[in-house]
């Protein structure tokens, strides 16, 4: 075995030591490795009551009204979720470290301290949130991704989860992420492939792809993910599995916590309160002018303007404006010394560099970029942003809907375009992804006659869908709502509104 | 003449045919080119009229309720301003270009908005505005300080400027700035050297030294100075002639404009109102752990301590945190390339390096920085933000008080020592600076006798004061109000209240 297998090893062993066995389904008890969708399986299981069943299927927000009431308890609720995440594991390799034993234990604090006061201790009491590991929990590791990192222990817990903690959230699991953080999909040399529970051939997403299928797969209602940077900030932003209200609530009480008077690089920007209205205008957006979206990424847009329409929404068709120019920006800053530190870092261990990370540091100026060129690429930035901005503003477009991705959650190692996100965070533009309640279904599937890629990246990423689309059927489709600069409140509230329009005349199922 | 002569000759041109004749003083009629101290020259030059002379005596926020009134019309403020402005350059060579007839014209519309509705345009109408010239004015030329650009032209006004604008300011007078806009003092192979109204063989200061010299003789109410940068970001602040409550209106009246509606990279954190109050403490710094500060400082912190103590509010000692340390990073971060692209305007046109301008380039690293070491430069930047944060909370100081510089205005080409101000640029905390009311006096004058350096740059410093301390009698001493991070409002209501508090007793003369 060669260094970097025996450092990996490590990870492997804290996680498989942090799983609280008594929870585990024996193999012959879970569903064969070819079934694909496992999203229903905790029902089948037998391994949750039905009691733990609804309660893991509620929102955070429902389960903190429901504990202030007395409902249940914070005991009851982590257990519920941890054995959901115990599960969700077994069958999505989605965990890098448990935290049973600290997570109840901090539930029984939590309990007790209800039980004595007749309060919760904050908004988000017994609320457990899932981690990703690249974030710091004190006297754990905290590797990144990187084989090279396996030893490092966080000094501190990050503010972030200072923050949460303080509300009373309950940290029970932390999750995987891929390796150099710089993947559209979840895979590493520590603790492997974390895979989609709509469909195992599919990938979560990435980087936060352990987060994904925590969230799809119900382990937890709240999940942190988290990076760094400055030219292109890192962006915090929250996974919730049941409901937009939650992405509202932590944002809400991470910014109530005002973390810019320990952090000084935080701008001291409260949460703002807004009300949901109807009275604003959502821009469509097609296609970004690179890559067009598959048929059932159409489709969605499509229905989602009717009903938009015939709920009185003011609805307009949005250019992409200098997407491409965007990507330039963005992808020479992704690495601007030639990927040169996560390369020294991969070549420390001699793991093995896997292929969206080449892929990835191929985005990289071939030469280190000089500071007179990094702040020529600041200065092109923040020009596009004015220009994006007053074009929003001279439009009258208060939100932008358009696709998430390319696509539906893509094949395993096969996410290689990014720029339906990456857009808005080179803009710094405030985006929240939904389900749109639809998937794709079997009609979505011809149409091949006649078609002709714009350019090769086009054709790189159709590829992909034509080759095969009925493997697809049955995925969910997400849409993402983009909202004005700073307007990151507002942005959540339309997309609650926007969510349930879209959502709405497809028969009042179940959140997804 | 060599070609960098020609091409500086445009902007003297520019100067000299932008100065209303009208108001120029015979030669004859003006002080002796030795006397130092010209500051009431205004009253015994017979050019301004009683009336003017109060006018301009006034502070913005009081112009604006005379205004308001009816008073006095926007166009006789202008017109005094302009008169003791073309003054002050004949004294002090402060100007870059007179605006004088679009001034005059813009006063005649708000006077006449005025008499048509009886209100103002808004809380800057008919306030004169001096602007440094780097700061871009439509159709006017911007050469922020090189010969290279002195045919550029800026192609709209700066966004600050319109704020401003809006406000019903009026722009009359241009100012002078150092080649590179990199020194303390104001000199530049253009329009040459300004000096200190105070002691014309000493400086204004820079790099706004057009915009000091502009205030110190009271050319304007308010003066815009403003730089760029993204690791160190220049600092957008106004300098007022005549009152803190100036720096509040000009402060409020721009964000009030909500520029960020326009410049995306600007946070939307609109302008609080404070109201004032004695509950705070105050740390006084009286050395900054490298250069002590020279007698007469020293004596006006003295001063400050007892009347501050007298007056009821709590006042402790601050010892500077590592402010060699800051001084490090920001030294570092002020040209991570060489100074190669200022070197390069300087060649391209061959202009002589200034001495200061080679001492800032100095600075500089002798290869360029690295994007991985830039970087490095800014987590220790964050770092030691928040290290000064987190003890200003734990001593429970809101406000310290210090020198602005090492001593009074130095010697024209002499101001070498930057880091009584640099050190709250690299920690991001906003300062006021206003005068102590005292001046250096006779008995500032002796000591000497077993004074020993703790370090070459004391050495250095102090040399300039011993070599002959009789020189600077009578020059102003400022001090120095540092407030927490983003508590701007803060800091210019408690530098209010002890400006008051300082100059209080010193007999209630008028202000500077």
């Amino acid at each position: 075995m060669s260094t970097w297998q025996t450092e990996a090893l490590k990870a492997k062993t804290t996680l498989q030591s942090s799983i609280p066995t008594q929870w585990l389904l024996p193999e012959d008890k879970l569903p064969p490795s070819d079934q694909k969708n496992v999203a229903d399986f905790p029902r089948a299981s037998g391994l949750l009551t039905d009691r733990e069943l609804s309660i893991t299927e509620m929102s955070a927000t429902a389960l903190v009204a429901g504990m202030g009431a007395g409902r249940f308890s914070a005991e009851e609720v982590v257990v519920a979720f941890l054995k959901r995440a115990v599960l969700g594991h077994q069958l999505l390799n989605f965990a890098t470290e448990f935290m049973a034993d600290k997570a109840i234990a901090r539930a029984k604090e939590l309990d007790a301290y209800y039980r004595r006061t007749g309060k919760l201790v904050g908004p988000l009491h017994g609320v457990p949130i899932s981690v990703k590991e690249h974030i710091g929990i004190k006297g754990l590791t905290c590797n990144g991704g990187y084989v090279a990192w396996v030893n490092d222990i966080a000094p501190e817990d990050a503010l972030i989860l200072q923050c949460l903690h303080k509300a009373g959230a309950i940290f029970h699991v932390r999750t995987n992420q891929p390796q150099s953080l710089m993947h559209l999909c979840c895979s590493n040399n520590l603790t492997g492939t974390t895979t989609n529970p709509y469909n195992r051939t599919l990938t979560p997403g990435g980087s936060s792809g352990g987060e994904g299928a925590s969230m799809g797969f119900k382990c937890a209602p709240l999940g942190a993910p988290e990076p760094g940077q400055e030219a292109i900030l890192g962006v915090v932003g929250p996974l919730a599995a049941q409901s937009l209200d939650d992405l509202e609530l932590f944002q809400r009480v991470v910014l109530d916590a005002e973390p810019w008077d320990v952090e000084t690089s935080l701008v001291p920007l409260p949460w703002r309160r807004v009300k949901e209205n109807r009275e604003f205008t959502v821009g469509i957006m097609w296609d970004d002018g690179t890559v067009r979206p598959h048929p059932p990424i159409i489709r969605a847009l499509k229905a989602a303007r009717s009903k938009l329409q015939a709920a009185g929404i003011k609805v307009v068709d949005w250019d992409p404006y200098k997407h491409a120019h965007g990507w330039d920006i963005i992808s020479k800053l992704y690495f601007p010394d030639t990927a040169s530190s996560q390369k020294t870092l991969l070549s420390q261990t001699n793991e093995p560099i896997l292929p969206l990370t080449e892929w990835a540091f191929s985005y990289a100026h071939p030469t280190p970029l000089s500071i007179a060129e990094a702040w020529a690429l600041n200065v092109a930035r923040d020009e596009y942003r004015d220009e994006y901005h007053a074009r929003m503003k001279a439009m009258d477009v208060d939100f932008i809907l358009c696709p998430a991705y390319v696509g539906v959650a893509p094949d395993l190692y096969e996410a290689q375009y990014w720029n339906y996100t990456a857009v808005w965070n080179v803009l710094d533009l405030p985006a929240v992804v939904f389900p749109s309640g639809m998937a794709v279904e079997e009609g979505d599937v011809g149409g091949k006659e006649g078609w002709v890629a714009r350019n090769e990246v086009e054709e790189r990423e159709w590829r992909k869908w034509w080759v095969d689309p009925g493997r697809f059927v049955g995925a969910p489709v997400g849409l993402q709502m983009v909202g004005g600069h700073f307007k990151d409140e507002e942005t959540i509230a339309a997309a609650k509104v926007v969510e349930e329009v879209v959502r709405g005349s497809e028969g009042g199922r179940a959140r997804l």
